[in-house]
This record gives structure tokens, C-alpha cells and sequence, in this order.
């Protein structure tokens, strides 16, 4: 087999066999095809797509590239949770402790990652002492015994993966739906839950910039996981303005311990609720999403899911007293009202920019080194549709340095735009996806 | 400027700019950018294409990429001469020495390359004691005194090309119209001359397969060639089946020299005086082909060119007595008639498989480093249209080894293919493309 012949048969709109992608994968990730062969490929791909089964092929084929974990030392079905990503996502800190508390074993493996804010590992060490450094043994040991444990990307998840997204990201050949699919539930299927539930953002701040596109990534991915014997459900969900008021570390778990007190973001708790049903009936354990949602909104209401959160954080070495009192989370000593410069309905919020603010102050990572300042960020008063008065606040920035802060405010000021009529609510879940669709 | 930028630009149909290609060529070369982005980029316009101004540009890019070749010593329109290539091509054998002899200065230089024969550098070889290690000093003196000189390619004439080509070669992106022209027209306009003509083959042997493909390309580096300021003409040629009789590169030359004392093909001599005649009405010198193609033909019947090319054998050192004697040519020690297995009309020949005959005795190079023997090849009896009775001769082996010969005319045996009907015989020239038009 050439890879030379596979670059053509793509190239001419013919479809790649399981063994031809088994191979092109194999060989790629141990360096016997060369990047150049494998960026012509992914732009004949970017042009002539790949169908349903090729698609899967090559999911599996990153999967097996690298470690398969194996989950089966932990009792009953292992459920996990992915985000494509957004601005002020904080739903895995809310949803894992609601889930852990109905008994389902939540054992997910994080990683870092760059972005606005970091990943779910960084605002969990918002916790005063909390550690991700867990053994392969304890932390089977904490999911058996309290249903979650989150620990550091240990193993070697779709090596392929990581080795292809980097060629992508530099060639142009990112945004194709097969290709974009099979990056992320390669390692979701590595990772080894039985039973998964994906976040699919759209809008202006996410990724798939169209409902559109983001609900045919969703069904997609949702084919590939119940091809490979995973219950799977997708909820495509609102990001054309950050997802909740909080963008930051420490801010974010703030909010996300509001939600788990029945306070904080609609919007957040509904997609959480969501979420979790989501999970609930695709293993089978709700015969509807609304007899799961009230299931899931219990967990608020009897507050467990918010003990199960201090339970979490303390068995990973963290202060959990700051569950109960955030003021023992990490605060910043510059804290600023911005004031809106012109009355009117907020029309459109640049959520990228927002995120970027973030990023500004401190609170994500620009590079790999970069150190993040869990304390900073931005808290929105107003959303989409909210009215607000001349001189009123937008929003509040959080801020350790005022070279930093002066920044931010500058780059905020063009964030929001305005209407002089009422502005309608967006609607905030497009759609959910089932396996058994 | 980034390429990461430009291929996203080409991905979405977008128009390079003059700027933006040159940046592209020229980091490309130097190395700062890397293989896998240039082959997505080629990818990107095998799928979008290049207009003709990204096309010209392309090839400017290209031709500057190394050294420029200054002509300028030479008096006179330099006149350069180009063939896509085929199978019994011996064209520049006949048509140099044609226009020479009118005292047009033609000042080539030729690589070796690989194929079903040697190219013509290997050719003239075939006299003995002919060089092409000339000094520039010899070749200009060569070129003003006598017309004529060809020496081997020492100048590093766009290596941008050479880069690139080796680049598309293994990630099938050789086939875009574009890119084709852009590669020809690059080395030609490096090389000087002032006035160009091109012989485009189209057909089974031929890399253009169909005439619409060839009269595209033709246009195309017409185009290319005006716009640098040069005087152009194409022609576009039949390579469905051999040019002549002769495959190999002794019988080549023989071929050549047969033709020059008015006998041999008749599409051969047609094909050397269209090309000529496409240049001399290019430079002026003639009002029309038909009054060009005169002229050329005087030099056959006065013996002027075939003198012409004793000469310029002579001035490089080679045997001039072998043009007036061509048993002084190297010589295979076998030689065997190739009867025919049936009677009827010659319906179509396998082209390509013709040369695999001559490169299976020794007549061309497979890689770089193999020796090329002069002496072997084929000389093709019968040709389409023609009728062959059942044991009548339909070739003509030269080989030195007799098991070579073995599988030659084991291969051979394939490639005629017959019919009960009569064959009309195929136009031969299919157009005539010049600048003006």
C-alpha cells in the first residue's frame, strides 16, 4: 500500500477502506509517512469529505493509536462529558458532582490545554491544596468509593490525534466535519467511558460559528460513539455570548457552586440539567429527559450535589470548606465596575473578545509555559436582551495588575452593541441529539 | 505575511497576489517554508485553480527563483525549442539543424532526465566523441559562428521548480493545468531565449491525454511566455502513437538524419516544419506559416540543414562522417523482425508500452545512475491505418542482450492492436496556437 495512491483516490472522490486509513494512521503516527504526504491528504479531505463509515475508520484507527484505557476496575457504567468549547464554560463543575451524586461513576481524565480561561483541571486548583497528581490506584479507589475523581492526562491517549490536529492546525485543514469528529472522539473513546455526553457550542464564541454545522458535528460524533458501542447523546447549546455571567478560574467555580446552591445562571443549570439527562436516558436509567431533569434538579434541591462537590474536593487533598465559603478562593485585589457607556437593549455580546479579556488579565494561557492567574477575570451583570442605563455596570473586572486591567477595560469597551428596540432572548438549547435517533 | 494565511486564502477560492506568490516561491526555496504546507497549498489549487495572472506570476516567481541565463552575447532572435515529451520524439534532432541553417541562433541547454529514451544530450552522443561539456566562452563563440550549440544544463535554473516538482510528484498534485505550465514556462524563461515554440503532445503516449487538456496547456504557456515578453508559438501534436518509425537513441539520430535528406516520416518532417515555421512568423521573419514552411523546406532539399548539423557535430567534437554514414552510429549486435500474429488494419498502437520495449533493452534510464545503451531500441514496420498480413514484419528489435530481447518482444507483442475494417489515419497536427491570437 502507497500513500502516494490514497492521496489520489482521495484526491479523485473515492472512498478510503478500513485497512487503507488503518495504515495511513499507523504509518503516520510512526513517522513512515511524511507530514507533506499527510497535509495534501487532509486538503483533499478538507475538499471531498469522508462518508459516515470512513469516518468512523478513522476515529478508530486515532483511538488505538496510543493507550486504551481500561475503566473496567470501576463498579457500573462509566459516564464522561466533552465541550467544544467556549467562554465561560464551567458545566463540567457543576454537572460531574450533580451526576456523582445520583451514583454514576464519573472518572475523567483532564488535560490543560490553552484558552481564554484554563482548562477544568486549573479552576478545580482554585481549591486551596487540590491535586490532580493521583495514582492510576487511587484514583480507581476514589471513583469506586465516592463515584468522581478527575486526574492529569497520565496516559497516551490518540497519539495520532495529537500528531494530525498539529499538522491540521498548520495547513488550513482544520474545519472539516470528519475531521474535526474523529479528533475528538478519538480520545473519548481512548479514555474509556461507556456512556458519553457532548456539549456542542454554536454561535459567535464557539468554534461552529452556525447552528447549522454545529448540529451535523454533533449527529456525527454521536454516530461515531454508538458505532463503537458507546451510549451517546449530544446537546447542541447557545454560545454566541459567554455561557453564564463568570469568565475565570476562581470566578467560575464560584458560579458553578451557585448553581449546585440553586442560585447563579438559568441558562447554566438548564444545560447541566441537560446534560445530565442526556446520560441518564441513554443508559437507561430515566425513561424521559423530564423525569431525568427533575431526577438531576433534586440533587440541587436536597443538596447533595453540592456536598458531593466538598466530598470530591477533599478526598483530591483541596480545602472544601471553601464549597461553603468562597471567600476562601483565590481573590484578586483589583476589582472594577464598567460602566456602560450608552443606555439601550444589549443587542450582541463579542464573545471571543470577552474571552480574550480573560486572557489579558491573566487568566488563560497564551502558550503551553504561560502561568495562570486563578483570581482574575470578569463577572457580565448584563446579557443578551438585559436593558441597561448611560453609567449603569456591564460588567465587573478582576484584576491583580493595572497595566493588565487598563487593558482589559479598553478591550472591553467595544465588546457590547446595542439596540434601541427590545431585543429577543436567544434561544439557549438548539437540540438534542440520541444515539437511538 | 504567513503561509498559513495563503493557503487558507486558496483554500476558500481565493486570488493570490503578485506578492503573495513571490513570498510563497522564495521562502519555499530558502526552506523557511516547510514541505507539509507547501503540498496542502498545492493541493488547495489543484482543487481551486490559479487564474492566468496567478499563473504568470507563478512562473516569474519560479524563473527568478535561480539563475536568469543572459543571452545577450549572442546576436541575433535566440530561439529555444520545448516538447512535452513522447515516445520517438527526435524532433530538436531535425529541427535545430533546420533553423541553424537559416541563421537563427539556437542556443540549448538540455538535461538528460529519465524516460523511455535518452534525451537529446544522449542522442547526439550517439555520434563518437561528441561533448556537451562546453565552456560558456565555447558556446556563445560556438552559437555566433556556426548557429548552434547545445551544451548539458550547468546554470541552476529555477530550482524552485525542481523543488516543487519533486514535491507534487509524491503527493499527486502534479495534474492542474496551472501548475504544469508554470513548471515548463519557468526553466524556459530562465533559459533566455527570446523566441519560443512549444510542441504539446496530446494522446495515449503523451502526459496530456486528450486534446482539449493539450490545447489548454498549449494556450496556457503561450500566455505565460507572452507576458514575459516573449515571442510564442505551440503546437499541438499526435502522440497516439510513436513520431516515426525509430525508438532509441542511435535509431533516433538516424531517423534525424534520414529526414533531413528528405526521406523518412512524413509527420516528422510536417512536425519539424510547423514548429519552425511557428517561429520564424512569430519573429517576423516570415508573413505566414505557409511561406515559413517553404523556406524550411529548402534547407532539407539544398542539404543546407543536414550540412548544419555536420557542422555542429563537428564543433562539438563528435564524428561528422557518421551524418553521411550512419553505419559509423553505434550498432546492437541482434537484431530481429518482429512478424505480426494476425492480418487486418493497425487499429491503435500502446504508445507508453512501445517505450517500455526500448527502456526493457537499454534504450533509457530508470533512475538517475543507470547507463543508457545507444545502440538499442525499436523500429516500428507499421503504423495506424496501415494493413499487415499474418507473418509480415511490424517491427524491427536492436538489442545486445539476448535476454533483454526475450522480454522486449514478449512486451512487444501487446501493444498492436488490429481491426477488420480499414483505419482512417489520425490528423496530426491538431492546432497551431500563437501569441497573437
Amino acid at each position: 500500500m502507497r500513500m502516494y495512491d490514497l492521496i489520489m483516490k482521495k484526491r479523485n472522490g473515492g472512498v478510503l477502506t478500513k485497512e487503507e486509513i488503518e495504515f495511513m494512521i499507523h504509518d503516520y503516527t510512526n513517522g513512515k509517512i511524511p507530514d507533506y504526504q499527510m497535509s495534501a491528504m487532509m486538503m483533499a479531505v478538507y475538499f471531498r469529505g469522508m462518508n459516515k463509515e470512513e469516518t468512523v475508520n478513522l476515529t478508530m484507527s486515532m483511538a488505538r493509536s496510543g493507550d486504551m484505557l481500561d475503566l473496567s476496575a470501576i463498579e457500573g457504567i462509566k459516564v464522561d462529558k466533552h465541550s467544544t468549547g467556549g467562554v465561560g464554560d464551567k458545566t463540567s463543575l457543576v454537572l460531574t458532582p450533580m451526576l456523582a451524586a445520583l451514583g454514576l461513576p464519573v472518572a475523567k481524565m483532564s488535560g490543560r490545554g490553552l484558552g481564554h480561561t484554563g482548562g477544568t483541571i486549573d479552576k478545580l486548583e482554585s481549591f486551596p491544596g487540590f491535586s490532580v497528581s493521583l495514582t492510576e490506584t487511587q484514583f480507581i479507589e476514589n471513583v469506586n468509593r465516592i463515584k468522581i475523581a478527575i486526574m492529569g492526562q497520565t496516559a497516551d491517549l490518540a497519539p495520532a490525534d495529537k500528531k494530525l490536529y498539529a499538522l491540521r492546525d498548520v495547513t488550513a485543514t482544520v474545519d472539516n466535519l470528519s475531521l474535526i469528529a474523529s479528533s475528538i472522539m478519538s480520545k473519548k473513546l481512548a479514555a474509556g467511558a461507556d456512556a458519553i455526553v457532548l456539549d456542542v457550542k454554536t454561535g459567535s464564541g464557539a468554534f461552529m460559528k452556525t447552528e447549522e454545522d454545529a448540529l451535523a458535528l454533533a449527529k456525527t460524533m454521536v454516530e461515531i460513539g454508538t458505532s463503537a458501542g458507546r451510549k451517546m447523546t449530544a446537546i447542541v447549546s447557545d454560545m454566541d455570548q459567554p455561557l453564564g455571567f463568570a469568565v475565570g478560574n476562581a470566578l467560575e467555580v464560584k458560579e458553578a457552586i451557585e448553581t449546585l446552591k440553586g442560585r447563579g445562571s438559568e441558562d447554566l443549570k438548564n444545560l447541566c440539567k441537560k446534560l445530565g439527562a442526556g446520560l441518564l436516558v441513554s443508559i437507561g436509567r430515566s425513561a424521559s429527559m423530564e423525569e431525568a431533569e427533575d431526577i438531576l434538579q433534586k440533587t440541587i434541591d436536597d443538596g447533595s450535589a453540592l456536598a458531593k462537590l466538598a466530598e470530591f474536593v477533599h478526598a483530591q487533598g483541596g480545602e472544601e470548606a471553601a464549597v461553603y465559603h468562597t471567600d476562601l478562593l483565590p481573590q484578586a485585589s483589583l476589582v472594577e465596575e464598567i460602566p456602560s457607556g450608552q443606555s439601550g437593549y444589549i443587542r450582541h455580546i463579542d464573545t471571543e473578545e470577552v474571552g480574550i479579556v480573560s486572557l489579558i488579565l491573566g487568566g488563560g494561557r497564551e502558550t503551553k509555559e504561560s502561568e495562570i492567574d486563578l483570581s482574575v477575570g470578569l463577572v457580565l451583570r448584563k446579557k443578551v436582551g438585559d436593558y441597561v442605563n448611560a453609567g449603569e455596570s456591564l460588567a465587573v473586572i478582576h484584576a491583580n495588575d493595572p497595566e493588565k486591567l487598563r487593558q482589559a477595560k479598553e478591550r472591553f469597551c467595544t465588546t457590547y452593541h446595542f439596540s434601541e428596540e427590545p431585543v429577543e432572548r436567544p434561544a439557549f438549547i438548539k437540540a438534542v441529539i440520541t444515539g437511538n435517533q
